[in-house]
């Protein structure tokens, strides 16, 4: 497993409220803590970034690559509704970008997941099956 | 001004809620008639598409080169704190793009403007100022 970008340095926000899954070519792909959705989080290893178009376009090519591969292996996994995609950084400007499983009659469905209610940590085994289905969906 | 996709049709409730700006190669580029924030929209002119991934490749990354020409116009039109984007289809599953411009202290800042209390449309003037911005911002 490659080794986080030199010079890089997770915000502690993010930190706090997710769980590493893996390094992918540009992003570190984490899971949201939080078993009221199936959440992953894509951030690209690029400090000073904020705004996606503050990427080079390559960069912007590899998330957008990266978020369809994540997307897709996401809804394989889950047999979600829809995938909500969203880069908002209101309260921690560090580029990250969510993907989400939705389904109908979820926590705040049809409405957002952002800024709804507490977040309700997983159990550990619960988290790490998470994260297996998620490494098997991504497997070619 | 090219014409729309043959077969393609926009759905009535984004068509309800939003008005034409521009054609773009991929997408047609509308604003959200809603004053509270500055809110633009991307609809990809495919017509059974529901997932970014549903795309093609080259059709993602169009996409992509779209949302970041429209998002650098709209920070230089605006000057806002933080550009927004989502893509969630909750509610309407054809797939379009929201960008749109935060500042703190805007409606339900720092939460996500979906789901939040009612629109409030523009007067025409005022929406005819935005857009002239948009298109400025726009033009190279």
């Amino acid at each position: 497993m490659p080794a986080a970008k030199a010079g890089f340095e997770l915000d502690p926000r993010l930190d706090r409220d997710s769980e590493p899954l893996m390094w992918l070519g540009l992003c570190e792909l984490r899971i949201m803590n939080d078993r009221r959705w199936p959440w992953l989080m894509l951030v690209p290893q690029r400090p000073t970034a904020v705004e996606i178009h503050d990427l080079t376009p390559l960069d912007q090519t590899m998330l957008t690559f990266e978020a369809n591969t994540v997307s897709q292996a996401l809804k394989r996994a889950t047999g979600c509704t829809k995938v909500n995609i969203g880069a908002l950084g209101n309260v921690v400007p560090q580029l990250h970008m969510h993907i989400i499983a939705r389904n109908e009659g979820d926590p705040n469905w049809p409405g957002p997941v952002w800024g709804f209610e507490q977040r309700i940590p997983y159990a550990r085994e619960e988290l790490h099956r998470f994260a297996d289905s998620i490494r098997t969906a991504l497997s070619p």
